[in-house]
């Protein structure tokens, strides 16, 4: 079984969109009375079993995966729009589509669940839907440790406010994948500069901490292949243990793991190299970030299962990259995805 | 001969210390009578002598390069720190002490000098630092996309108001390096983080512009190789080509540079593959970011001569690397340090 980590619902059917753009200007506007109702939705089955049936499973079945972990589009999730009440319902809305999604097809996705962040509000306020989305099947939740949408300005993820949502994290036994949304701020772009740069970010804002030591069962995935760490390995290495931390292989442990949307095959020979393999789970982000063939390959350049194939790594060390390792990290697979008796 | 063009003077006299401990006592307290008369700063030749003797003169010796394209430290420039005047005294300062370490040793250092930016201040105001700087020799300046000191609230690099000061090192002939300062960010790390991030966000910010087709003479340093852009090499090849935008290679061309501050071999293995040869300028960033040996091969971190000259790369590509490069980006160089006949 190949389980891809990182897949968001970038096909969404069209009234969600009609929906947030008025939901988007009546809080922009300050006027509760122009928020657009939720009943009023119009999501059929027909409109989301289409968009997923031409897109993520079509590219799925092409691609010889099986399973994706499922979320929120992460440039939707838009924390930084309007303030808690907002983030809470768009948060509801899109977690609930993704629970259709699952219920819909429950052999091909399981869910993942968005925060309502927003800045400056207490993180613990999320644990509230983490819980009734985990009650609904998900698995993992994706955590933004930029809620402005770009301008940097929240408390380190080592900073004691996020620790309750933390607590909730593992009494509820699921990960969370690091994961900003889109970028508000004109210096930055969503997803060649912003999602990297976050990820590179905490990465390094955990390394120097006791973080894992206080909390030795917390998961972060770091996803796009941990940002820019796997290529400054040495210069991270180099900062940890002038800092008197371990190699980072042992800080990594069983709390942090990087994914693979890494969208070419010496970026992928790179993080199979040098990161180990124990922390690396397979993730495409597709349908994402960088839609369309590579003109060189002929393939996609979000298909990452064929850098994967092709990396100069042992078979069992690909099986845990595609399978293994996302079970030990995502404890709740167990029950939706029973692993198959030859993985 | 070999250059290293990313050098920066972190061995500073104490006094330098004292001064700019009083100067921004001063600053934040908005009490200008408290500032520190430049007169009384003690920097006697001896002691610069023995900063760059036992250090980074010592290290070039050992390693084998000859000539460091040097400049003040660059987490010590803090344009967040006064308003410009405050900049514009510090700057001057710092970078009259790279022309006396240049006068000391001629043959093994040539200046870059920093820029009297500060937040929310026309970028063309320095243009006066720049060209004062140039009279005494120097070939290049440090340009921070992020005078705020990590909150990221600057204009893209695209934005005209840039332009006075692009039109002036076109003028002068001089190339920047796109180098930000030290953070005053809590979420972000100075040398892990902060630095990647600008390196990556500044590449971004500039691929899907027609920056350098108004300013074809125009030319980027994107120092430690370029953030996070190699490692993605697919991702920003992906969103180029997706934004109608031809290869990274072309883009890329005789504007943009990225440096070998990469601190292990797979990294430069990576960075010598994607990226074109013409593009790469050595660098080790040394006496810098990351000190001390790397317990895996018992070699300093920041010896990324050892790196290049065991990169599988043709010899007249590491000599491009080593100096033809550099000679082609820095035309200064020229008048200073004449290629010898074997180069």
């Amino acid at each position: 079984m190949i389980i891809d980590c990182h897949g968001h619902y970038t096909t969404e059917p069209k009234d969600l969109h009609r929906f947030r753009k008025e939901q988007t200007a009546a809080a922009n506007a300050k006027n509760k009375a122009a928020m657009p109702p939720r009943a009023a939705l119009k999501l059929p089955d027909d409109e989301i079993r289409d968009s997923i049936g031409g897109n993520q499973l079509k590219l799925q079945r092409e691609r010889g995966t099986d399973l994706t972990i499922f979320s929120p589009r992460a440039s939707g999730m838009g924390h930084h729009i309007g303030d808690e009440s907002v983030s809470i319902e768009w948060s509801q809305i899109c977690n609930d589509l993704i629970a259709r999604v699952v219920e819909l097809f429950p052999k091909n996705f399981i869910g993942v669940c968005q925060l309502p962040q927003s800045p400056g509000v207490d993180p613990k306020n999320c644990a509230v839907e983490l819980e009734r989305c985990v009650r609904m099947g998900f698995v993992g939740c994706n955590l933004n440790p930029d809620p402005s949408g770009g301008y940097f300005n929240s408390p380190p993820m080592t900073d004691k406010s996020w620790f309750p949502l933390y607590e909730k994290m593992i009494e509820l036994d699921v990960p969370c994948m690091i994961h900003v949304s889109g970028c508000c701020n004109p210096a930055m772009h969503t997803t060649g500069s912003y999602y990297l740069n976050a990820d590179t970010m905490v990465f390094m804002q955990v390394i120097l901490s006791d973080l894992f030591k206080t909390f030795p069962k917390l998961k972060f995935i770091i996803p796009h292949g941990g940002g820019a760490v796997p290529f400054h390995w040495g210069r991270f290495r180099g900062i940890a243990l002038n800092n008197g931390k371990p190699e980072l292989a042992e800080i990594m442990g069983d709390n942090i793991f990087f994914d693979t949307c890494v969208y070419h095959q010496p970026g992928i020979d790179l993080l199979t190299e040098v990161v180990p393999i124990d922390n690396i789970l397979f993730a495409s982000e597709m349908v994402g970030a960088v839609k369309g063939n590579d003109p060189k390959t002929g393939f996609g350049f979000d298909d990452t299962k064929r850098y994967i194939d092709k990396a100069p790594i042992s078979d069992a060390d690909r099986r845990k990259i595609f399978e293994g390792n996302a079970r030990r990290v995502y404890p709740r697979l167990k029950a939706k995805a029973p692993a198959a008796a030859t993985a």
